[in-house]
């Protein structure tokens, strides 16, 4: 299986780095090609912008959504969106591995799906959810928190962890068509000890390796989305 | 009343901008002092990092969170961040504006939060939600989206609109101690027409107006939010 994992945290010793690189090492001993994008390391700048493509499609009004569909068309993309883009379409399994920062993935990550995921790349209109592009593929979210498991159960005062991740989970990556995994959650990191961040650090191996050995078909994509949009459509659509 | 507009949009002649500043204009006629602050003409930096500060607490591993907490007794902030706290710290009501990008706010406005609303000045162990240090002051989401009400509906796709914006209402501005207000959404405003955008200026202006003449408390914050944290709960706490 082909695994891409999206890396989100600043510090190289944090336990982000080891879960991003425990996982990758598993995964690769288990006979898995795997690719890290690093986004910090790699100084990703996650604001949407013309500086995204090298195509106009109106120089008088930025309309993202139009200047994506533009550069999806003609492959004039930036050389950092078209690498990550070609990372995305050649992985069965998406994993994303953050730190919960006010709840939801880092600016840097946040950025990474509003420039990388481009209208047209991934996603068209009349395509979504379950005929979503990226349909027969999987993504996990592996997180950790510095809350307690209580503060995410029911009558925790951060709510369940399917509400707290729903941007992410239903919005993005069901959106795009991915089989969304049970998220894997790290709870507590900072007060776990090397013996609570080691068991953490099988689980999600054992997870990943788990879910690497489930189908999955790549074959389904379209090699070109936006045959998909008529025209019409797309503006009645918006 | 003092407000304060966080607007996130790319492009000036945008609805998003149309909805900002028509705010401001209504506050301002009621009497209001209104400032905007406009993430994207302003260069805003999404990403934490050490620019983040003029200080360094630990030189061989960046914590974000113990360079946020020496920064806020040091008063090390760099000076675009100490710019917006005093912005935020000066309103009685904190609104966001921005478009709906994959289920939340650009990464423009998340890094906004992760920079601005830092450990030690939005937030400190032990004063969290109701007894959050911005206990006493109002904060409204006012958003655009390509949907339809119907796909926000409780048959909804996306879901209800308490999932959607959760993130950020209740793990953002409620964990801090705002009261937020129900939110000001903008359906399909790709769609709408002239007719239908006005409609939502005005109402928007109307809701305002309205928020601005409830009652509002600035002067619960303490004035050093560091003080109510012993070494020991934060330890504990993390």
């Amino acid at each position: 299986m082909n695994v891409l994992i999206v890396y989100a945290h600043p510090e190289p010793t944090s336990f982000n780095a080891a879960l991003a690189n425990h996982s990758a090492e598993a995964l690769r001993a288990d006979g898995h090609e795997v690719v890290i994008s690093d986004l910090y390391a790699d100084d990703f700048n996650p604001v949407a912008g013309r500086h995204d493509f090298s195509t106009v499609a109106d120089p008088d009004r930025f309309h993202y959504q139009s200047e994506q569909a533009l550069a999806a068309s003609k492959g004039s993309f930036s050389d950092e969106i078209r690498r990550e883009q070609e990372r995305v379409l050649a992985a069965d399994l998406l994993v994303l591995q953050f730190p919960l920062w006010w709840g939801g993935p880092p600016a840097i990550l946040k950025g990474w799906f509003e420039r990388v995921l481009a209208y047209g790349f991934g996603y068209v209109d009349g395509a979504r959810f379950d005929t979503g592009l990226f349909k027969g593929r999987r993504a996990l979210l592996s997180v950790t928190t510095g809350g307690t498991t209580a503060r995410f159960g029911p009558e925790g005062v951060y709510g369940e962890v399917d509400r707290v991740l729903w941007q992410t989970q239903r919005l993005t990556l069901q959106y795009m068509g991915y089989t969304v995994e049970e998220p894997f959650i790290a709870y507590g990191t900072p007060r776990i000890g090397d013996e609570g961040r080691k068991g953490y650090l099988d689980n999600l191996a054992s997870r990943l390796l788990d879910i690497a050995s489930k189908p999955v078909d790549r074959g389904i994509r379209p090699t070109d989305p936006l045959a998909l949009v008529s025209e019409n459509a797309w503006a009645k659509q918006g």
